[in-house]
């Protein structure tokens, strides 16, 4: 999409590359030095980067991947460094330095202004996944006793700093937030009314310490382009704007994408850029356990060697009905895991969730055991135990979906009422347990059709 | 949490229950209606609802999910439902429309003003997952050449019927859509200049018939509060605001997270809502091939009776390894999945991805293995090959980990290249492949050790 631009850098024609980027929205450069970043090194993008118009690089800088960001930071001048952070947007700010290592933040910090500093270094603070880590503190704050012609000009002063103007709060001497009012009330309300005539008190606010799972929940319910963050004595400490929530639901949904795959991941880092050892420290506790949960499937079977051993035949159908009920299990999971987590389903509603899955899995568990009773019937023609075996294969299946069906809804419903996240219930868990089901419905079955 | 509310309810202390929700937001309330819904049924909820101060009452019944609507709408009134559509903000209401049955719409309908009618006519056509579906024509138009206090004054009247004024539109005579100006930068603006000289003319829009996929993608890619919409001519039809798009990145989630676990759901219909032939004709059909894929393990094992017959303490160890494997590729394919699909992953990355997950699965998969030649060391002991089977089982995890983290990493990124969703390549498709290769290896493995 950017290809003519990349052959500009490379051919060093940085003119046109500028009148090139003119064309492009912020987001869009920031799109195209990644791309520079990644093909022609970060060099080159810097070169590009000085040949911005200042006011459009540092709203460039701030769509920057993190990574990206802090390597253009080892690569600038301490001046230019100086610059974007002075002009980015406070809670933007706060993100990268975050990210730089400690002895340059520290040389930063040198050159703020010290009452700016400790709002810096509390900021700083906060745990990386709550709402203190998402706010900023330049919001407009107007008297209760304004009128609106006052706030408005109030507004149109101070308006420039402000992450949003859209929402302005009105607070009481002790900080505490009493009141706000919406831009559009002030703009389309009487010149003349006092602010504390039309400001809302019914609020909707967030702790500074609360998760941001429950800050982007707030904003998914409400339909809000801010929120107002309190700290424990209720006062009015920031706000969140709704652009900085695109983010917590994608990272919230990685994080459950992830629990659902039995991957255990507690930072945000991306794929590519996380070292192997990680890697695999991520992966390897679920892997180990769900293999030492087949000791108790491998127990099953060696109390049935004999049977098979016997009738090697059925040991070409174990995958097959173990992969059935895996899958059929997953499915379920999914599905009920996915109901919990956007708000549909909750523990009151398992024995509707159960009834449903025990039909649909009969209905499914039924079609697929009469192909699978035609597959092996036919397979095992000659076969002195033909219609045995066939039998024993196609009622194992339909069992094994149901059970498997059942298992899998159930299980994400209690790990939630007992207080465990659902998503890791979900498809390698239930697999394993599924396994162990099938093969213990196989054997029963065997036994009994084969009378062995 | 409200169950104070619904005891109130249940006793029938109406008039307690209305001071009681006075306290509430309208989206609180909602959630209350709903609760009371599912307890009490629709005839209570109704009572409750007409208690609702008329204001309140049309914004609580836009936050009621859509199935709940259309209950509400049965059993009230039909001079209360015309009070509502009348009174919902256009989007809202044509997602209410989109739900009736089609008499109920046309007696709506008759009673609306004829403009009216054919502008709703024209949004109920556009295809449910596109930008049309998810726009409302109520937003503000300015004139290029007004002064930034005539545009004021413009929104002052004009503002309580639009969906939002913090973005305002400018178009040409033929409804071409030339600039934009957001509601700040009019407020901070000296009053004196024009809107032509505070626009924005670098836009970014929405074609009417674009998947509302790429419009939740804009939104995060570009943090706006609001997108133009715009026809095949360019012509400006409508704008869509944020708050629309949170049940956008939650339903193309759920559309995810459905597919990688094998359920193709082209509804949106949620799970309790959902029959259960419409259930089992979503999960039967990747079941059904998976379970046909097992034909093809079934075969590899068929030729291989002997061995297994002769030295049954194998068939112990297959559901592990198998397992094991499984879980293994699901967690590659899901990260890598999940890579592609926030835009992290290309196909360019292939090599780096395969070579990352070479060296993490020879780490885990090298870690298993010994683990697993303890294990079966130990309780082989006294088996006449107690050292082969050991090594036998313990060769074939390391191989079998490292061939499922590879191909569960290649798969999405070549499903992504051939235009294929890399979803469907996520823990169902790939243990079934890797169970193959599993048996595969275990068998090649046992001969080759214990020469059978």
């Amino acid at each position: 999409m950017y290809d003519h631009i990349i052959e500009l850098v490379e051919e060093r024609k940085y003119k046109e590359v500028r009148r090139e980027l003119s064309n492009y929205n912020a987001a869009d450069i920031a799109e195209i030095l990644e791309t520079i970043i990644e093909e022609s090194g970060i060099n080159a993008a810097i070169i590009v980067y000085r040949f911005l118009p200042k006011d459009v690089s540092v709203d460039v800088f701030s769509y920057l991947p993190s990574d990206d960001q802090v390597e253009m930071i080892h690569g600038i001048t301490d001046v230019e460094t100086a610059y974007i952070i002075k002009e980015l947007d406070f809670d933007d700010m706060i993100d990268v330095l975050e990210e730089l290592p400690a002895n340059i933040v520290d040389k930063i910090l040198e050159s703020t202004p010290k009452n700016e500093r400790s709002v810096i270094n509390t900021y700083l603070n906060y745990p990386d996944d709550c709402a203190g880590s998402l706010m900023t503190p330049n919001y407009i704050k107007l008297g209760s006793y304004w009128t609106v012609r006052e706030a408005l000009n109030h507004i149109k002063v101070v308006g420039h700093n402000s992450e949003t103007i859209y929402t302005c709060y009105v607070t009481s001497h002790s900080r505490k937030l009493e009141g706000l009012v919406s831009l559009r009330t002030l703009v389309i309300s009487d010149d003349d009314l006092l602010v504390e005539d039309i400001m809302q008190t019914d609020l909707i606010d967030i702790n500074v310490y609360d998760d941001q799972e429950e800050v982007s929940d707030k904003f998914k319910k409400y339909g809000f382009i801010s929120i107002p963050v309190v700290d424990n004595e209720d006062r009015l400490v920031g706000i969140i704007t709704v652009d900085d929530i695109f983010d917590v639901i994608e990272e919230e949904a990685t994080e459950d994408i992830e629990r659902m795959a039995g991957v255990l991941d507690d930072s945000n880092t991306e794929y590519l850029d996380m070292g192997i050892i990680r890697h695999a420290r991520n992966r390897f506790p679920w892997l180990f356990f769900l293999m030492m949960s087949y000791i108790l499937t491998g127990a099953i079977i060696s109390t049935s060697e004999d049977i098979l051993s016997k009738i090697p035949a059925l040991i070409v159908y174990m995958p097959m009905l173990m992969g059935t009920g895996g899958n059929s299990g997953s499915q379920s999971a999914t599905l009920v895991i996915r109901g919990i987590s956007v708000g549909e389903i909750e523990f009151i509603d398992s024995i509707k969730v159960l009834w449903k899955e025990f039909r649909i899995s009969f209905l499914i568990g039924l079609s697929l055991s009469l192909f699978t009773f035609v597959r092996v019937f036919i397979e095992q023609s000659g076969h002195d135990n033909q219609m045995q075996i066939a039998l024993t294969v196609s009622f194992a299946m339909i069992a094994i979906v149901v059970a498997a069906k059942c298992i899998g809804a159930l299980l994400p419903l209690i790990a939630k009422k007992i207080g465990i996240d659902p998503a890791l219930m979900a498809s390698p868990m239930i697999s394993s347990l599924t396994d162990m089901v099938s093969i213990g419905t196989y054997i029963v079955l065997a036994s009994a059709i084969l009378g062995v």
